[in-house]
């Protein structure tokens, strides 16, 4: 039984049994250079190979299914599979058990990612996603107050634009950790009183007829509230 | 024993018993507001209250450990603990097994990631670091190929400079990634001569002297041989 590269920096004494099948199973996949669909040893011969107990190889295994990384399918037993890529940070967006540290660090990738899309929803911005975009804008403005929903209505338009799934899903996973965090600023009165406001509809405008830069500038004008609680470190 | 509200779109049938009792004990701690370091029942007590054997409470109970959202500690027994936001994307970036949407994604992301930093660079930015920079362009100067690593030290050392920890950690996972899909556009020959490149030193003197702006675009400029490859979807 070969010892894993550790790519943590985690003391190997601290590491269980099956985290180390774990890391050996991961392993032996990626030098194997196993694909999705290719068939994998079942349980009792990865028990006997490595030497251990069934137990530990089944929670070792049952990880990798969590991950998406391995299935179980009828008559073929168990195979090597497409993982889901967010599955892990979706079940641990739990605000009450991430540090504050990791918490307004998720605050902060929110607007890091929403200042970096202009390029793509300038590359990739249809007339069906602008009409779509401006119904949504439509029925905002007469509103004196924008709720949560209609915030991630409008926002999560723009992350479907960039055409990156990955993208919109990850971002639509943070938003509610952002409006956690900053409910928090919030109530510690770090908030400031922005003067030119940009509204959805503004922002509407500059995807449909300015430039990339000035839409740019919208976008930060219009997260100006959150921009003004970064500080140095 | 009650139905988890579920948070995916996957049908009831198709779950597992351990992934039902996986989703329960999430919930469960949600619900109760359990914090880091507070005592949980154990293995005994869980397969007893919710009716199940205990290989399936202890297979869900693994997966749990490996996000790092429990701990067993010698005397306490089994914790809440603060789990690794990136544990469970770091373990499936693994190329082979990712679909090819996927794959895009993250390199999409990456570029993203980095045209979103330029508010936290210039908020944030020290003499010290700026030095550390400036060494870095340095000694790059008179080479005629960047190489990996190079690239690695003069992004790492911005994405280490925006003061977040997070950000800096996934942005350096997404980067191998990042590699192996251009490699393939490479190959294929999609690239195209630009003109004006702008060097890593050109960007940290726009980083020491210029404007967010002027930074902004010759980042852009930096990364456009990776832009030419964004097409519409």
């Amino acid at each position: 039984m070969t010892e894993p590269k550790s790519n943590t920096l985690e003391p190997l004494e601290s590491l269980s049994m099956t985290d180390r099948v774990e890391n050996i199973l991961r392993e032996y996949f990626t030098e194997n250079g196993f694909k999705p669909g290719d068939s994998l040893p079942n349980e009792i011969e990865i028990s006997q190979k490595l030497n251990v107990s069934r137990n530990v190889v089944r929670e070792a295994l049952s990880r990798l299914r969590m991950l998406g990384m391995i299935e179980t399918r009828p008559r073929r037993g168990m195979i090597m599979a497409q993982p889901d890529l967010l599955a892990g940070i979706e079940k641990v967006l739990n605000p009450l058990l991430l540090s504050q540290d990791n918490l307004k660090d998720i605050f902060e990738l929110r607007l890091i990612l929403e200042m970096g899309i202009s390029e793509f929803l300038f590359a990739r911005k249809t007339e069906k996603d602008l009409d779509e975009l401006e119904a949504i804008v439509k029925r905002q403005k007469d509103l004196t107050v924008v709720s949560k929903e209609e915030e991630v209505a409008f926002h999560g338009k723009l992350y479907e634009m960039t055409g990156n799934d990955t993208f919109q899903r990850f971002q639509t996973l943070l938003m509610p950790i952002f409006e956690h965090v900053f409910t928090g600023y919030y109530n510690q009165e770090t908030h400031v009183d922005i003067p030119n406001r940009v509204t959805h509809h503004d922002l509407f405008m500059l995807l449909k007829h300015g430039t990339q830069e000035e839409f740019r500038k919208g976008m930060y004008t219009h997260l100006a509230v959150y921009f003004a609680t970064i500080t140095d470190r």
